[in-house]
């Protein structure tokens, strides 16, 4: 299986970091467009996890995950002038619709480039929200050439999936909602694709409470973010890894969430695709929520035992939660 | 397939309604040993149901299913004598395992009569919550006279599934909840089998918002309490109904639901199995959901059409969300 990690970081801006201010005026320009979504518990969990597991639902977020939080807010930011040109996104993945869905409520219009082999569900959701849909050819074609002549020559503004100071922020209210509703938390777990969640997270979280202790989850063959922290600075995989959480296909830690997620993160745990699995399993039978592969990977981490030292109250990002049942079948079956 | 109703209607205490007043002092009761549940919003249900749509997740209720509730209320409302000689159930449901936890909780004993031929996994559930589980041969033995034998030999007590008004007050409690939260509601839909949490959310909801249209949902194979508002008296079907909402094969009206259903009740909804299984996959895609068949007859009746005039502000109950991986993608396939 080849998944497509979204990576913009070469059109992203420099030099800026994202504080707790940023995430709090975030919060303000995406209240009543996004859902404050529940925080869930559960004595299972929590005697499974040998913890006080706090459970933040962005699988329950408008279009299934997080990302529509952080793509809202770079719209809401944009001028009215940048408005009426539109934006251009690629994503086979949440980012997709999440732009998609952003770009009609706030009256401009979305390009997306996807793989012309994308799964029709996911073409069609896109087109659903009323995006315009550009395919290219995954294997001839690249799809930054592609985003970035659409920007250069119709004028449209390009939304990066993390690399961006105001969708880094926006993703940073999933932690800040989170310890309004749960209190201070001894520590945070939370999936890492690029880092933006991870990073908007962490400036907000840190801030908080300090001390909290910050934690990725990664699935074991992707494991890019690990290795950065362990090398002191951004590694590179050599391919892009196969995992069934395909929304955490990034190669490489983002740009600007790198030098966020570095100085704030304690660790990065590594999931293997047996416990995603067993994840989703959990959470669909004992949680009953329905959880996708890279949604599932920080409970993963708290199941699996994954995360040394837990401390007493943990919080965990659900982060998406967009699997069709086929597929979830085929995945339960795997 | 055959499914076992719960039904101890003839232990049922006589001449007693539920009121408003009664639904707030069991919410008093067991606040803190309840989970206070989400109300969830998607805008995709809004457009496909026509109306704005609170859904009140009991599927993320302990134990799974609002039976938690009105298990927990009446146990908390015994003599500490009664609690020294235990409880008594007999279901194969939701109940069981909602009498179980909450008598572990409460520091009692609880025995569970179950039929031998229960799915194991209902079995190990109900015993895994501390409970003593006796099993009965379905065709040859009664369980209500196993378990009228049990309380009369052992002094235990009898809490049947819905005929008691502790029972239906604490189920009320969910439709308390979710006025508190969504605010008035112009009409509440809710799955109906015994009749309890209709019968309390009806006191409740009635109390609370005058006007309030109170429509409850059967599978159309198990249409007693349909037929019993037609013709004005509890009628009993001549059979366990066929369905795949195994949590709503009561044959009759409870004989305390039925006399507050009766009155405040509008009308009951009829469902079809390929709604209910339509109505489980739109959960589970859309709204990220696990709801078992019985849990997703509201959201059914929603997606189907079959309340006629639907309002503009809609609650609806799931009642819970019991169903494993294997026995869902069976359904699916269905």
């Amino acid at each position: 299986m080849t998944t497509c990690a979204d990576d913009s970081s070469a059109t992203a801006p420099r030099g800026r970091t994202v504080t707790l201010d940023d995430v709090r005026a975030a919060a303000a320009r995406i209240e009543g467009a996004v859902h404050r979504t529940p925080v869930v518990r559960s004595r299972t969990l929590d005697a499974a996890a040998g913890a006080e597991v706090h459970v933040k639902c962005e699988n329950l977020q408008r279009v299934g995950a997080f990302k529509f939080r952080g793509a809202y807010h770079a719209l809401s930011r944009l001028t009215p002038e940048q408005l009426t040109r539109g934006v251009v996104a690629y994503s086979s993945g949440n980012h997709a619709q999440a732009v998609a869905l952003a770009a009609r409520e706030l009256g401009t219009t979305a390009t997306i480039v996807m793989p012309a082999d994308a799964p029709t569900a996911k073409l069609e959701a896109t087109a659903g929200y009323g995006a315009k849909v550009v395919t290219y050819d995954r294997w001839s074609e690249s799809r930054e050439e592609i985003g970035g002549r659409l920007a250069a020559e119709e004028g449209l503004v390009l939304i990066p999936p993390y690399d961006h100071p105001d969708v880094i922020a926006g993703q940073g209210t999933v932690a800040l909602e989170l310890i309004e509703d749960a209190g201070p938390l001894d520590a945070l777990v939370v999936p890492v694709g690029g880092g933006g969640l991870l990073a908007g997270s962490s400036a907000a979280a840190t801030a908080l409470v300090p001390g909290i202790r910050m934690i990725g989850v990664e699935p074991a063959a992707g494991d890019d973010t690990a290795r950065s922290l362990a090398a002191g600075e951004r590694v590179h995989l050599p391919e892009v890894p196969r995992t069934i959480a395909d929304g955490q296909g990034a190669t490489a830690p983002g740009e600007l969430t790198w030098p966020i997620n570095r100085r704030l993160v304690e660790a990065v745990a590594l999931v293997e695709e047996d416990e995603i699995r067993a994840a989703m399993r959990f959470a669909f039978e004992r949680l009953k929520l329905v959880m996708e592969p890279s949604g599932a990977t920080g409970l993963a981490a708290l199941l699996a035992g994954r995360v040394p030292d837990l401390p007493r109250r943990v919080g965990v990002v659900v982060s998406g939660g967009n699997i069709g049942v086929e597929r979830f079948t085929e995945i339960m079956a795997g």
